[in-house]
């Protein structure tokens, strides 16, 4: 490891495994056969190593949206949507009208949007309501022509991340759920992925939010010259990030460590998010035991990646529209699984004959 | 079909096509690609047609939790837990300790308990506290003898079934999530998918809620003789579950039965629930369209049976506790499908660029 990642790994430790034991010990106490809630157990009793307590709280779950642009995206077609859309989600999170929205409410989580690298940010009336604006730059630059961005800005995306999750841990939050935006991220997240699992570029690029025959092929062409051109040392995975990242994806990098160092549980979302959750992973191995894989979107990257992580998703819906949307659908089955740690009757108060 | 099964069914139509076409048009005005949503918008496409409206409403969904008990588990050893528990464990849901109270809760949803035809009662101090006592008997008679019920009380258990869904439509219910308990009635769920599915019973039969290897071998003999002794007519549903049946999969076929007459969704928990599904589509095949599948449990007739009615499972959690659990959280799936059609802004209103 460099000394970068030793400094921005500083303070993370791995879950402890005795609280597992001691969660499944409390689970079958629980008026229910042993392991008959499944993946809610597991759940369970993983929150439970991650908050050292038994039974786990899920409180004031969070949802951060980390937004930037692409400057591959100016210079390239691998998108159907022009870049301004970026900005325009931007104002659409703030005045409550997409997807995100809709799901944070519903599960009780508070949302998260921060500006890293929005190229055309549109002005919103709102006096904050939830934006914050920490933008390194105006997009990165196109990785099909040289680095994503500085290593200064790298390190400045990853600590507003970060420092997100310190705040967002300071204020008595369980778990945050990844989300993001940005015209152009599954080409990033693809460059990514294919850097860190060494793997061909085919088998993980997928259609994004809609590409066609033609546009597939450019994206996998555009990611073909970005690693010739940058050539990444693949056991570095900062170099990775700098060269072919995007800020949203580092940011969100930054909120792994950071809710990682502060026992809070981490749910990742789609493609990008879980390329970013890697890069944690790699950063420090540590992070691992504190993610929860929220589904499992259509793009092949993603699954790849699930695999390499060793992770189940929890849920499969088909969905790819990112946002942190089916990492948030997810916090209801955290929230569900701490609920019956924390209010189910056992056996004995209940008096239900324990099996015979 | 009988002159019973016509009069069962009266009023039933399958949901309108031409809403589904209606519900897709409105969502592709969303500020989304269309699509990306996955099954959260096929199931708020589906709630429109069944709904008779666009957008969907997702408003009182409900949890009923139909009880009984297994003439089968007094003279053969086919479930790890005595059957006493069936009542003790009515008795915790009244007092708000069963997984089931806990996921009710969580997903904003009433509970509705039933005891058709629990052996043992407890009494609760409660008076009522969601508690309905419409008892047929004191659990059915052995399958493997003869008969489970007669033909009077099978249309009683399923009466009270479309008595309830009745009661629930007028009150402004939604959606149903069936749930149910009695011990042993894994058994006589298999007996029940051997003769729906004229499928070996070897492959249909699991553990339940945890029987060992002779015990399963002790279910299979059981199912078995069940069949042989008596003969149901495999192409008359109400025969099938007459002779091999329970009160409380009786009574969830009901609620079926009213639930599609009255345009409220189903969602399908487990195995069990889903027998009493598969008998209600078999009375009325439009039944189907009101149908989800809330999850997917281990055992193995359960996917055989969601095969035959080709539905899709929302949830794979490992779950197998029955009570409604599975079918509760998908009702949290139901509601974010419906809120996302309801809340969210489209592309003109918000000012986003759709697809150049």
């Amino acid at each position: 490891m460099t000394n970068d990642a030793t400094a921005l790994t500083r303070g993370i430790a791995a879950p402890e495994e005795q609280w597992l034991a001691r969660a499944r010990r409390f689970h079958e106490r629980l008026t229910k056969p042993t392991g008959s809630l499944g993946q809610l157990e597991y759940i369970g009793t993983r929150l439970c190593a991650i908050q050292r307590r038994v039974p786990p709280v899920m409180e004031n779950p969070a949802v951060v949206v980390f937004a930037s642009d692409h400057g591959v995206t100016a210079a390239e077609k691998v998108a159907p949507y022009p870049r301004e859309v970026t900005g325009q989600m931007v104002a659409n999170f703030v005045r409550g009208g997409a997807a995100i929205n809709v799901l944070a409410h519903l599960v009780g989580a508070s949302l998260n949007v921060v500006d890293v690298g929005v190229a055309h940010p549109v002005a919103v009336d709102s006096s904050g309501n939830g934006l914050r604006i920490r933008r390194i730059a105006r997009g990165t630059n196109n990785i099909a022509q040289g680095p994503a961005m500085t290593r200064a800005h790298l390190h400045e995306a990853i600590s507003v991340g970060s420092g997100l999750a310190e705040e967002l841990a300071a204020s008595g939050v369980s778990a945050v759920a990844l989300g993001e935006m940005g015209i152009g991220n599954t080409t990033v997240a693809s460059a990514l992925t294919a850097a860190l699992l060494r793997c061909p570029i085919a088998h993980i690029t997928g259609r994004g939010t809609g590409a066609d025959d033609a546009m597939l092929a450019s994206k996998i062409a555009v990611i073909e010259r970005a690693l010739a051109v940058n050539q990444p040392s693949l056991d570095d995975p900062l170099d990775v990030l700098q060269k072919l990242g995007g800020y949203e994806i580092a940011g969100l990098c930054g909120v792994c460590l950071g809710a990682a160092r502060n026992h809070m549980a981490i749910v990742a979302d789609g493609f990008i998010s879980t390329v970013a959750v890697t890069l944690a992973i790699r950063l420090h191995a540590g992070v691992g035991g504190y993610v929860f894989a929220g589904h499992v979107s259509p793009e092949p990257g993603h699954r790849l990646l699930l695999q390499e992580l060793r992770l189940a998703p929890l849920l499969d819906l088909g969905m790819r529209l990112g946002e942190g949307t089916g990492a948030t659908l997810a916090l209801g089955l955290l929230r569900a699984a701490a609920d019956i740690m924390q209010k189910m009757a056992t056996f004995e108060h209940a008096g239900v004959d324990n099996r015979k």
